[in-house]
């Protein structure tokens, strides 16, 4: 039985999802297309819009369909810089949070490079949250420059929460539109999209019980956005591309879910969290809970700013891959750090940004429960920790030696 | 019971294809991690790579996944062009037949209007058969300033198969990479990347039976291709995104049975096609196939240079729109054209550009055929059609006055 902690990197689909994407599957029918097949497939779409739209507080006119998170993150960092760039030449400032997930940093830094753009990293504190007066200084400064500003709703490797409030607050003032990639959000914290005042917001089927290949960016009403992906002009010509009813379905069911459910889930999740957290720290007494703690408690996880699902430590003398594989030999599963780094030899960005040094930083481990989590996830890690912690700081040594 | 005659716009999956997804659907673990589970995808997502470069005379490292031929087409275009001009920055001519999908045109206008490209738009004769002449005239004159040629390897409107082996030649010897569109072309032609001589070459998942929301672009090593989408890494770099498991499962599944059974189905599909034109000529009269016909048997289909699932007339008098949607009352499926641009109210792109006019364009109907089709398709089409096209001039008069 293996114990599975690797949520944040992709969550099983929930049963609703995967009963939803199989109905559909004998389903024929191009949405475009005019003849019943196609108008039929055309009302799977749209109800899934409206369902997806109505769990965030969004209007149906507000979702575009994309092939993922990714996908959406570039959307709205080169569709919002290239179509602010169109009508102001000046817009070149691209603002975004140091501990940004690489489909946010890897866009900037490509705009940087290819297209003019200048990028603003805003640095973050300890506990990985963004410095609000970074941003006030560089909208004084720059405010009629600015193209964009993005900083995620939840960080993903250390579960930060960001105050999106005062970001948008501040924006507002000088008219800079902000997008919040919300993917490791939804479903774990409430996210409302009028609510939050955010002018766009990116969502991923596979992170939340939904099927992958396909995400959402969620855009307020006469945002302009240049297109990424050109083509037969779906989505109102934001985003070009064969729209699937199936897959459209299966994650506008899970959205439903995994919010409908969300307070229930999100309350039994992070009691695990907060269990693992104590019995890590009580196993491995050097180990050093990263992102968001309360200091009133021990260290405890700090619930109000940080995800229920997400616990995450160095362990001082240890390599973070060596964790990973020796864990992963003893049937617990769990992450470096994001995902999509896995196998990169560099300490995260993110644990840099927060100040952790090189060599604490590789120690790193990403614990993040999910939907199907249990106690018996929690029992198995910490029945492993101890000795997997112990055998990689003797590998760690032996390669000092 | 309907009649579906519009395969090009979407095929129903194969059954092979919903049994792979349905079966993995249950699957968790990101192919991007390193523990067991996302070892596990990985093994799926390179052993479906394996399988789709096999059937299609690739090597799996040629294999880059997309969400579709949109986004595939958008990587080759940009990914070409922008590749290109980062090597020479005079290398700004970007060449494509005039009767390409708008996923090829639309990205190439758009870098013409955004990003600096001269867009050369190549003719074609009055099958839809590109001029090679104008190509090698282009090449002549400015062959060092071309960044790329696209050419379709099969018009998804007329069925006109182009002269890829002559593209491919004349651009070689200008260094000019060559993409196509072979989306309407896989599965119903034999398509071998390593034996077309194409630098890229894009391919559907949707439609030729596998999900939605998935394809790919076909690279050959070495190929120089700017990412469109930025972010975590994946594919090499070259296309960030968390891979699904599932959905590439399904279609390398789709395609391993699509190009296995190709010639038994497709010369099953060109006989009802054959029987289609000859019975619609025979209920229409003044009906005109375009794209490729054979004079010497009286005008048919020809076989040798369109798609076997193909047909295409124009109806004098009629507006295609008045046609589609009689025919769908008689519960017969077709399409005016590409189902991407369904419900625009020009004439389409392609007939104007084999310098069909405009008041005949307008009156077109494609009928096209695929693996679930049967001769009572065909029965119900010819049974409708006369009285429909009757009803539709009687529309169509009724406008004029």
């Amino acid at each position: 039985m293996t114990a599975y902690l690797d949520h944040a990197a992709t969550t099983p689909m929930l049963p609703g999802a995967v009963r939803v994407l199989t109905e559909q599957l004998s389903r024929t029918g191009n949405p475009s297309s005019l003849h019943a097949a196609g108008r039929a497939a055309r009302r799977v779409v749209e109800e899934s819009r409206e369902r997806l739209a109505a769990s965030l507080g969004a209007r149906p006119s507000e979702v575009v369909w994309t092939a993922g998170g990714t996908e959406a993150d570039n959307l709205a960092l080169k569709g919002l810089f290239w179509a602010r760039r169109t009508q102001d030449p000046g817009r070149l400032r691209v603002v975004v949070s140091a501990v940004e997930h690489h489909a946010v940093l890897d866009p900037a830094f490509w705009l940087a490079e290819h297209a003019g753009a200048e990028l603003v990293l805003l640095p973050v504190d300890g506990s990985g949250v963004v410095d609000v007066d970074a941003l006030r200084d560089e909208l004084a400064t720059n405010g009629d420059r600015v193209a964009l500003v993005s900083v995620m709703w939840a960080n993903n490797e250390v579960g930060t929460l960001q105050p999106l409030d005062d970001v948008v607050g501040l924006a507002r003032r000088y008219g800079v539109p902000v997008h919040a990639d919300a993917v490791q959000a939804v479903g774990q914290v409430p996210v409302d999209f009028a609510r939050s005042g955010l002018d766009a917001l990116t969502v991923s089927g596979h992170k939340l019980g939904g099927p992958g290949n396909v995400g959402a960016l969620l855009a307020r009403r006469g945002l302009e956005l240049t297109p990424v992906l050109h083509g037969g002009g779906q989505e109102r010509g934001v985003r070009s591309g064969t729209l699937d009813a199936p897959v459209l379905a299966s994650v506008a069911e899970a959205v439903v879910e995994a919010t409908g459910a969300r307070d229930r889930t999100a309350a039994r999740v992070a009691a695990l969290r907060d269990d693992l957290v104590t019995r890590v720290r009580a196993a491995v007494p050097d180990a050093v809970l990263r992102g968001p703690a309360d200091a009133s408690t021990g260290g405890a996880a700090d619930a109000a700013h940080r995800l229920p699902n997400n616990a995450h430590f160095t362990f001082p003398g240890c390599e973070g891959d060596s964790l990973l594989y020796l864990l992963d030999s003893a049937g617990v599963e769990a992450s470096t750090g994001s995902a999509c780094q896995a196998g990169v030899p560099r300490p995260s960005h993110v644990l840099l940004a927060m100040g952790v040094d090189e060599v604490d930083a590789r120690g790193a481990l990403r614990f993040s429960l999910g939907h199907t989590s249990s106690a018996a996830d929690v029992d198995a890690l910490v029945e492993a920790l101890p000795g997997v912690v112990e055998r990689a700081r003797a590998a760690g040594l032996a390669v000092v030696r």
